[in-house]
């Protein structure tokens, strides 16, 4: 490998400039994206689930074969972070959200933050969310306050709180605390008030697929119609557990996971088939992802089923199967159909999607998302990313350089006692070398190849030297963790 | 799920009748079976490997595309086993082959087993093999003793065995016994005798799938214009370690393994255009298959590469990792292009090419492979197989049936002493519950649902019954394995 390749680096983007496209909302597409809860590398038939696991993906599939298919698409380790990270186009710690918001934690998302909603707003677009938001309870958080026109179906936090009511009635709580810690299902006012609608129950749950199909497919339609473009965000839930299905999927595969997915395939189907009969299909963009990878450990067991394929670890894990998950993109006659291994991180969304309708974004904070734009569109063959920095407790635990991952702690199962991993797992410290593997050699991170490569060290302290280095003018919020013992001091 | 459907069963046939085309040799097809060895799941792009690898597999990916592309096709766990397997149609234990022949052992295919190459003898087809056939020394065993006109570029072994040398030569062994351990490459001559024309050295491996590949092509362009159909068996063999690869190959990926997979699909790709040069493409059934999952803790570390995907375990252990593997087989205009869930051995190989080419099976032995034409040639939508047995040390060591795999004993990597899986690893007598998987859930099989599926114990009762009924007219012989302390009593 030539040594010179190695000086090659994505800077830090502290301002992204002037769009391609001109400002004309005439000629602005619409945007479609759907967030997917904890789909795994390995659950989609075009990534090598689907039927081979007994739950066909079959409109999901042909979204692939139409669009863009990233096969090295990075994510954050969890539903937060990296739902932050999408909003943001920042790592999460950056914004203080760099755990996932559970059990009354305080993170919330700031109003100082500029999302993906906004930036869509300055430049003159309607803007939605249906389904999943997990940024944060107060009102400075909620999606009409950050961007978004309207939400539907709103989830503001995260459907395993729906476990909450029945586990705390066994555990004979009152009712008035139940309450207070119960989910919710929102929706907004047109002055971007939100109302709970009714109680997001294990009921409900069954249902919330399907109304937030109908919702988006009742946006499109309306909006269609319109002078303005759109931006809709779409965030399903039912491949998160507890996954509890229609009545229709509900027995479809062998397993409550693969009846969720096969739901989700349909959900998504219906979506589609909006853009489709509203005329709109040529311009519109469609963005097709998951959030993190698969918990299976996680996960109660009917609810285990998630598979981050050929990769080792899950959800919270700092590892490959926890930050590398579908991605898809499709926009006839713009982006070329095919499938690439480049690496796109959600974080580029943001600055990518703003360059394409023509925004502009703040200059005051340091943005790691690069502008993929030119790599989508086919002005270039490389993506601009050859790096990703994972965090873990607030902490760096990971660099994605090329094909090479580095650690400075060693992330494992909890030894047993109880037998779970992921976000449930412990980290160790390691005896002075960190761990370097060749996820293109080795996807399931088993052998550590510091021994005869420890170069890479030097390009481990060159990322994380430029993070710490972005931090002296701009220090990250504090970000509390569910296991913060100094937590209220 | 219908409890009647547990009723249906996949009979041992003992007879295998009449085929379903004449056996005019004008109507034939052609058949080249090409065999990779330990290729794993996870390692062809049509798998979700490839590219995503940093191997990409083009010819591969079309011929995957071109043909009938089995996501899941079973195997046994290990090279010797496996060719057993596909050479009889039965589980190599029938014939004393379930152990990896290595270091001396002295199992070898017996004269009365009767193989692929006596069944296309015995309807008049010209018949080679070029390359790996591991079936033993034994001048009974020889390809060409079992129905292979000629043999070239002969590996009669493992291609491990090319480490013999310098390690014997640093163990400072004398030559005389070097030369006796160290391996050769064979060439048949008109009257089927093998004689050694090179030794198989370490510095011979970077070029043997390149002979392989010209030998192969050679055959092809010379039977094509023969009057007899012709079978044609190739044994590559560099995705085996050593992985060492020609010099136009090596560096190509970012490991050892993926120059050696990306030399493989090159070299496919060479017999492939020899098909079609010759203008046989149409009447030619090609096959492309592994012989068991990747090796990833057996081989030497920078071997190390092959991916078993999203599967459990590798080569040696009784896993979905170790028996899962790649198959493909293409004939234009007779099998339909696509991609299937349904389940297909190596053990059906012989009883379908046997029904398709028109040949008749011996009646005197058990067969545990399955015709599988009528459902290859869309004459019906389900394979004939819902279940396949696994032996380790020449004992049954898990049942797949259906969706699931049932073990009597539990097998687990070696305890990190040394930290080696697969063949390296231990088996372990459990408590009395066997452990139960849902493969489609748990590709990784991590949560043994025994405790509410403990209704499949019935099946792998039955299965195993079923099997050991059989041993009782047909008792299998002794079967050596390397590590049997009786060795010799």
């Amino acid at each position: 490998m030539n040594i010179k390749l190695l000086s090659g680096s994505v800077a830090l983007a502290l301002t992204i400039g002037v769009g391609a496209v001109p400002s004309g909302a005439s000629e602005k597409p619409n945007v479609v994206l759907m967030l997917a809860d904890n789909v795994g590398y390995g659950d989609i038939g075009a990534y090598g689930g689907g039927a081979m696991r007994g739950m066909p993906t079959p409109v999901l599939d042909q979204l692939a074969a139409e669009g863009l298919q990233l096969t090295q698409f990075l994510v954050e380790p969890g539903c937060t972070p990296s739902r932050a990270a999408l909003m943001t186009g920042r790592y999460s710690v950056r914004s203080g959200l760099g755990t996932i918001i559970l059990g009354g934690l305080p993170n919330t998302l700031q109003e100082e933050e500029f999302t993906l909603g906004e930036m869509f707003k300055s430049v003159g677009y309607s803007t939605a969310i249906v389904g999943k938001w997990h940024l944060g309870f107060e009102e400075q958080s909620w999606p009409t306050r950050q961007g978004f026109d309207e939400y539907r179906v709103g989830v503001i936090e995260t459907s395993e709180s729906t476990l909450y009511r029945p586990n705390m009635e066994r555990a004979r709580i009152d009712e008035a605390t139940i309450l207070e810690a119960v989910p919710h299902i929102y929706e907004s006012d047109g002055q971007g008030n939100l109302t709970p609608v009714r109680e997001y129950t294990l009921e409900y749950r069954r249902q919330i697929e399907s109304d937030i199909a109908d919702a988006a497919v009742n946006y499109i339609a309306r909006q269609a119609a319109a002078e303005t473009p759109f931006f809709l965000y779409i965030g399903w839930t039912h491949t998160h557990y507890p996954s509890l299905t229609a009545p229709e999927f509900t027995g479809k595969s062998t397993h409550r996971y693969g009846d969720a997915m096969m739901e989700l395939d349909h959900r998504t189907g219906q979506v589609l088939q909006a853009i489709e009969d509203a005329g709109i299909e040529d311009n519109t963009i469609v963005l097709w992802m998951s959030d993190n990878g698969a918990s299976p450990d996680a996960a109660p067991w009917p609810d285990k089923g998630g598979s981050n394929g050929p990769f080792r670890g899950e959800l919270g894990d700092p590892t490959e199967g926890s930050i590398r998950t579908v991605g898809m993109i499709r926009w006839p006659e713009k982006i070329k159909p095919g499938k690439t291994n480049e690496m796109v991180a959600i974080h580029d969304i943001l600055p990518t999607l703003a360059s394409i309708v023509g925004a502009d974004l703040p200059d005051d904070r340091p943005y790691d998302g690069v502008d993929q734009s030119a790599f989508l569109l086919g002005q270039q063959d490389m993506s601009k990313r050859e790096h990703l920095l994972t965090h873990v407790n607030n902490k760096v635990a990971a660099l994605r350089w090329r094909h090479f991952r580095i650690y400075p702690k060693a992330y494992r199962g909890s030894f047993s006692n109880p037998s779970q991993e992921g976000l449930l797992g412990v980290q160790v410290e390691k005896n002075g070398g960190p761990d370097i593997f060749n996820i293109e050699m080795d996807p399931r991170e088993e052998y550590s190849i510091s021994g005869d490569n420890a170069w890479v060290v030097a390009q481990w302290l060159r990322f994380v030297a430029e993070y710490n280095e972005s931090l002296r003018e701009h220090p990250n919020p504090p970000g509390v963790t569910l296991t913060d013992p100094d937590f209220g001091k």
